[in-house]
């Protein structure tokens, strides 16, 4: 992708295991070390002691002898032992400098604090363009510049200055996390620490001179301590390193919850101001992301609710969930949310309603299961009542709504004893309570296995989540006939009717005048539907694959669906799915949805329509110079009629 | 609205004041009362006496003497002095008894606690029916059955067992509450107390045998120590009522946060078990609540948020918005949050930015203003950031993003007076707070006037919030020719060709057969946009007027904005203006907003359309039998061509 701060980057080898000396190192200098420990280049050394950090720390500092107690070296080259990791706090323009001492040195690993580089001036960009090339010649791998450090809590290394560690170490959950912004990530880590989430390795990549947020989340994916990932970024520097990270997350079945942003127009030129990133299309960000199975998060408390969730290690194998409260009212939202995300509020078995009903006439049994507060006077109740809905394994997830009351005296112990039992029991259910109650009543609900929300509709949608994320991790990656080796240039310019027609034939798709097809006055005038389906270039993920349906409608209310190429026909599918106005496509069944089913939309011939998508994306893989293919309409028959253009622009470059 | 357990409620006569007993009695009596503080018929008096009420407490209980140390009667009509509100807590077989007791000793008003009406069964209802007549027949005012009661912080009236009380009671700030469900009301009056919101008012009205939701927003509209209003309804039971009241509360400009649930089929059906409530077409309330310039509320989150941030008594007078952050990532987010809640970031005017730039040589100054946490080394920067960027009155809103920085040691005061002295000088700018820290610290920038968020996005979102409402406060109420004395009763049926088009004619809108107009092959076909106007008949709000765009896409989309009739012009010109494919309508101007502009949708005769829309409403409003009326299409023509409907159903019951 090209950016103000770095040459587009070249498709990286595979990088396991080369960032473990930035991540687990045994030795750590800083250079431009501070006796004050609120400094920038003094805070690392008091946390990583503060925290045991049990490797070497060296400080490097020409003008003193110690440094908070730890002997000091006037330069990286002094240090006696090896250094796996240098932390270098010096102004920008001494950076190369030192870079070059710590190569010399043999240092495998940097960190580059320092701010003054491409997110400032064509003087920083150069700069940073020599950090990488340094990178690049001699190995060394390096983090920022422009950034916030590392931090692995499992040893205690804790190479940043961010300020939020002063009140409390994170500890080392199953969460890690990789963020551009360093001051985002601070932010991040402390939310994630007060609500009781550890994080174990943090990276802030800052202008990504050479690692880049794709490479530590394929780092992340390669490691078992680490079952779920979080990333932020503005932009994305290396799109193939990033599809690449997020396959090999998903064949590890690890969630990745992913934040985008720079969405709006305010937004993206904030973005380039921030960290010189620059955003491609949006929506193309949007379906690649859904494309390799990451979940886009759209707001910091999303991002925070779907991580927490995901570490509790159940992803629902349904979107059946039952809901459970104490308020009527409550459970009306959750049932309001459900839908909304398309969990499915499936009625209880008739047996399992009678049997409910039997113990508390007054609750209301199908699903939401009211079991108001009177349901407090029996506790034993809740057990029952669990076992009730749980009987036939009919639901994959129970969002349960119990706020205070399962916090007051003589409750705890029994409810949270009930959720144990049930979740042994049903070990593949998820369970998500909302409660309000004090820290240490939830931390203890949490040990039973079972996350926490405040809010009723925040615990129903990060449950929708879970459920959809366990759809994409079970989604066998894109299976396209590796078309990606060069074919055929296309010559420059529009193609004449017979190339295109010649081009559209070797992928199925008949090219046709439209006035063989026309409906005369009088006949019915739709035999099929038209949908416009076009091959765009992207500037950060290449030829991207588009469908929207024919109209001014459907383009004014962006109902668009895209995929990068090359992809297969299942994806093609999934692809036509996700169109909101996918109902008048499908056959009668979907349509049902819409009040006014008139019969007058047949079953269009979708199989031949995902046919050509995944054909045209083999195209556009194999083609270097498409600059954009556009087939407005396409027009797909009912039953097995088959698609055919109408009209085709097929631009070379 | 028919529904289960009453029949349908007459518009009452404004009942401003009658609930004045109600809410602020001098005496209460308790039948049924308890001993035991923590049953249903001893919380309250446990509660009232704990709170400091200084009206007189009467407990009824045959079978005691004292009642938690004061003086009990056998019944009603043996207590001594006047009684205003009667507490209602036997079971309800014995209801009806003692509501006539109630009136022979000429009691106000009742509360009714015991629950097995209209919510269990046909006895149920029979029981709540009677409760009704005597109500209507006597005037004495009845909130309930099955309801939790109600409170008046201001006076220590804590007429409910609701159990949140235990903890701590709240304190009577600007915001009121009335809710159909008690449990769902109790949990809201806990986390708005744990947030340091202060509800005075608070109504649980239950079954609604008498006092409903919308008679008691209409009070509280009248109340001048209320300014914010926070409903919950599972039903409207009295949708002229509902009306009236949103028209008070926005001539008094006093802000109505609304959550209506029930919303998807899975909630309709749970709204039904828990209240017997009979939910109309969402989308219907939906419309309606906007009309008479409610905000509805999506999530108790939202609720919550929105009424916090309303309490400070703030409404922006623009969308402009100032955002500023220490981190450029967060900056970056707020954007995206304040592009899609259709807040305008305008970029800061130059003369600012160079002076930001001069202070902050870090900084990003256009908007989002990215301090970095550099501005922190020297805290005047902060002031003199907020005059630049206030100077010329561009904003009435800002967005700051501090998290825990505004927290830390010394930072407190220096940031928390910078804002006191700003919203000092700029009184009508709302600042809004994002940060991080313990409740005293935030508590402190409260005081200085700021609402504060843990989360940005939140933060964004509840300032538009604001802006809209103001927007809504600030549109006048519907000036639609009072037509709806009952104009002539239509045939039933189906109507005829003939009397179609002479009421069209009469509304002006021209009927002519399509066959005239269509354009002939080789011609250009549109000359007209389509669209599709009709007028249902919604269970509770009678007739509404809908418009869709032509075609099946607007349709599956569900693309449709509607209104309650009737309504004037201008009311008419924002049904159209919510439609999201209104930039097809709309001019080259509007159409800018999509990417091909290629100038073939010219201006339409919006104002034609929407007069004719109004129309369709007073002949609606007028015409009593009109069970349907669909124009298929209405053909609106380019500039001042005005609208000729092709097509017109009329069905009269």
């Amino acid at each position: 992708m090209p950016n103000r701060q770095s040459q587009p980057h070249a498709t990286p080898p595979s990088s396991a295991g080369s960032l473990d000396a930035l991540i687990a190192p045994d030795s750590v200098a800083v250079i431009g070390a501070s006796q004050d420990p609120s400094r920038i280049g003094g805070r690392p050394i008091r946390y990583m002691r503060e925290a045991g950090f049990t490797g070497a720390i060296y400080p490097v500092n020409p003008k003193r002898a110690h440094v908070q107690g730890l002997p000091s070296y006037a330069d990286i080259g002094m240090v006696p032992g090896q250094v796996d990791l240098a932390i270098i706090a010096v102004p920008a323009p001494k950076v190369a400098d030192v870079l070059d001492a710590c190569v010399k040195k043999n240092v495998k690993a940097a960190v580059i604090y320092s701010a003054g580089f491409a997110e400032i001036d064509k003087e920083g960009q150069r700069r940073q363009d020599a950090i990488r090339e340094v990178a690049l010649d001699s190995g060394i791998r390096v983090l920022g510049p422009n950034c916030l450090g590392v931090y692995n809590s499992d040893r205690g290394l804790f190479a940043t200055f961010s300020t939020t560690l002063e009140s409390r170490f994170p500890h080392p959950g199953p969460i890690s996390l990789v963020s551009q912004s360093g001051a985002y990530a601070s932010h991040l880590s402390l939310l994630a620490t007060q609500r009781g989430m550890g994080i174990r390795y943090w990276l802030t990549t800052g202008n990504e001179a050479d690692i880049t947020v794709s490479e530590c989340i394929e780092w992340m994916a390669d490691r078992e301590e680490v079952s779920v990932i979080m990333a932020y970024a503005e932009g994305i520097n290396a799109p193939d390193a990033l599809v690449r990270a997020l396959e090999k997350a998903r064949a590890r079945r690890k969630p990745v919850v992913f934040m985008k942003v720079g969405t709006s127009a305010a937004g993206a030129q904030a973005a380039r101001a921030h960290t010189a990133s620059t955003a491609g299309l949006d929506s193309v960000c949007d379906a690649i992301l859904r494309q390799y199975g990451a979940f886009r998060a759209r707001t910091t408390e999303e991002m925070l609710d779907i991580a927490y969730v995901a570490s509790f290690g159940t992803l629902p194998r349904s979107r059946r969930v039952a809901l459970l409260t104490i308020s009527g009212g409550v459970g009306v939202q959750m049932a309001d949310a459900a839908s909304q995300a398309e969990l499915d509020v499936a009625p209880m078995r008739e047996e399992a309603q009678t049997q409910l009903k039997r113990d508390l006439p007054f609750a209301s049994p199908r699903n939401p299961v009211d079991i108001t507060a009177q349901a407090f006077n029996n506790i034993n109740l809740i057990s029952e009542n669990l076992n009730t809905i749980l009987a036939d394994d009919r639901y994959d997830s129970v969002v349960a709504f119990f706020t205070y009351v399962a916090c007051a005296d003589g409750m705890v112990e029994p409810i949270r004893e009930s959720l144990r039992a049930a979740k042994l029991k049903h070990p593949d259910c998820l369970f998500a309570l909302s409660i309000v109650g004090p820290r240490q009543v939830i931390e203890s609900y949490e040990a039973a296995g079972c996350p926490v929300f405040e809010d009723p509709t925040r615990a129903v949608r990060a449950v929708a989540a879970m459920a959809t994320i366990r759809e994409w991790l079970d989604e066998p990656a894109s299976l396209a006939s590796d078309a990606r080796s060069p074919g055929r240039a296309l010559q420059s310019g529009q193609l004449g009717a017979r190339d295109a027609t010649s081009i559209l034939a070797a992928a199925g798709i008949p090219l046709t005048a439209p006035a063989s097809l026309t409906a005369r006055e009088g006949e019915p005038a739709v035999e099929g539907i038209d949908v416009i389906v076009g091959v765009v270039r992207d500037v950060t993920f290449g030829p991207i694959v588009t469908i929207r349906l024919g109209g001014p409608v459907a383009e004014v209310l962006g109902d668009i669906s895209m995929r990068r190429v090359p992809f297969d026909e299942p994806e093609a599918h999934r692809m036509i799915r996700e169109l909101k106005s996918f109902p008048l496509l499908a056959g009668r069944e979907e349509r049902s949805v819409s009040d006014s089913g008139t019969g007058r939309c047949p079953d269009f011939d979708l199989p031949a329509l995902a046919a050509a998508l995944a054909r045209l994306s083999e195209f556009a893989a194999g083609t270097p110079n498409l600059e954009r293919l556009q087939l407005d309409p396409l027009r797909v028959f009912p039953n097995h009629g088959g698609v055919i253009a109408l009209n085709a622009v097929i631009v070379g470059t």
